[in-house]
């Protein structure tokens, strides 16, 4: 492992430092991924998996052990282990997503796709499965499915809460835990389990997940509808698809008739046309919902790096809480 | 427990005999379906859970594990595992089949149906997931994991084969293992393992389940080009699928020209006319491939038989000795 001094950014810091490790990951992804028997599923995977992502979440459990002092194998299991679950959810959200915003596109087509996201989705959790039974820890096992669970009802609240002007502030956490900060959390505490700490530093480590992970799908929701600095996101992806985000929630709370009525029509009816993501945003703007939200993500942020104060001092702790700041300086 | 003796078929004997521990494995799958905040979760498993199957698998592994002594808790656990498993299994393969049989429904409530079916499946599965960590046993975890890959990995073979009249009896049969018997292997093993039973009496019953998954789906298969018996199915759907199942496979093998361009169009092209269907049954008929896949299946009945020679003499044994001849009655 070395530091690489010319890398900026802390997602980059810690890839330097984790640089032979975060190797292995990807070797072990490479022999994972393949099947004698369905060669379809390597190139299902193999654009989502080998795109260069940030490896964000592998990265997670290696710092957390690595910053404990582990020093067995399994880390580099769970690392890939963790990387599994995220892309079969992602291959899984294809088809969710796909349900709103194709809906021209011909059946056959769009079913393929969703057939071979369905089955190469359920192939990775398999795998994964696999790959976390290999550390022999059947504390690792527990935490990654009851991970699982909040993932999954996570995604079927989300679906269930989309377009429903009653959705609250809590509702929307959950649906994030689910979305987001069920698996950060997760990749943190695995690695820490594996390092046999104490429940203490455990606990600080699912925290800090369950934090982070939170503050950075408030960044992403605030975003949508504009934020304060350039992304490459389409502002009001959120918006078309009738989406229930933080801004929006406060801003519904706070509406008067005239304006629930243009919240029933846009978000709840679906009724959109020319010009009402401008007025959406008027109104985000008007009851400080985009400030208040971005106040919350900062305050996300802090209780994560907060978390982190339990655990030991390490290069690794400091990239962790560089890591924080990093998430919410898009918004601040 | 008690034997019911009026009741006749071995499913209904082991039934019988299995009473107490299924009405526990219904109150733990009611209890565990069960969402707090995603209410639509038990909407959409209800009906397949409730629906009054026979619950064939998590009655294996019940069998297994009071057929080998178990006095324990946990074989109800594994049980409403199995069925979870299954249950989410089906849930994904309403996605697949609609891909074929559905092209001509509005892609917009097809879809909505594909995202809970997604999504509720994958919370089954997690779900199944804690409730085999409750067991403590990381030989009960591995097993399940390597039949959910294998599952996985059949389902996706089975997608890639379908139409392709290169598929050879060796893929079918990985096929049927993904599809049907690596739920049954790994149900009877899963029982065996929690009893603490030796080596080989654990591969007994892996076993009995592989041959007797095997079977069962080649019969199913059979009996879809009309077998010899009455049932509910309608005759033709593999064949309008254009799935590559094991009579098929016997006849195209042995095709001459005018055959080999019958099974292109039909099959590999997917053209299909009235009378179609016909013809393909004569041709089944000419090669025997109907009769020689049957005779595969009753060897496969009686492979299922001689695995369950190794384990302790019990009533459960007998019942799944019958059961086994039963699997195959359809077609004898």
């Amino acid at each position: 492992m070395s530091l690489d001094a010319a890398a900026t950014k802390p997602h980059e810091q810690l890839a330097a430092f984790l640089a032979d490790d975060l190797n292995a990951v990807n070797d072990m992804i490479r022999a994972r991924m393949a099947s004698e028997h369905a060669p379809r599923i390597p190139e299902v995977t193999a654009h989502l998996v080998e795109a260069g992502g940030k490896r964000l979440r592998p990265m997670l459990t290696l710092a957390a052990a690595r910053l404990c002092g582990y020093e067995g194998p399994y880390h580099v299991h769970l690392a890939a282990t963790v990387e599994f679950i995220h892309t079969a959810t992602l291959l899984h959200d294809d088809v969710v997503d796909e349900s709103s915003q194709r809906r021209g596109r011909p059946t056959a087509n769009l079913l393929w796709d969703n057939t071979s996201s369905v089955l190469v989705g359920d192939y990775l959790f398999a795998r994964s499965f696999q790959l976390m039974v290999e550390t022999g820890s059947i504390r690792v096992l527990d935490i990654l499915a009851n991970a699982s669970a909040t993932i999954a009802e996570g995604e079927v609240l989300q679906l269930t809460a989309a377009s429903d002007l009653a959705t609250t502030e809590e509702t929307y956490i959950q649906i994030v835990r689910g979305k987001t900060a069920a698996l950060f959390s997760a990749a943190m505490e695995v690695g820490g389990e594996i390092a046999e700490q104490d429940a203490a530093t455990k606990q600080a480590l699912y925290d800090y997940g369950d934090a982070l992970g939170i503050a950075f799908q408030i960044v992403d929701d605030l975003l949508d509808y504009g934020g304060t600095s350039a992304t490459g996101k389409n502002v009001g992806d959120d918006f078309r698809e009738r989406k229930l985000t933080l801004p929006v929630i406060r801003a519904v709370a706070q509406a008067d008739e005239t304006e629930k009525a243009f919240w029933v029509r846009t978000i709840q009816k679906g009724k959109q046309e020319d010009g009402d993501l401008d007025q959406a945003i008027t109104l985000l703007a008007k009851y400080e919902a985009m400030e208040s939200t971005r106040q919350d993500a900062i305050a996300w942020a802090e209780k994560a790096k907060a978390a982190l104060e339990r655990c030991p001092d390490h290069p690794l702790r400091t990239m962790l809480i560089d890591l924080a700041d990093y998430v919410v300086a898009r918004i601040t």
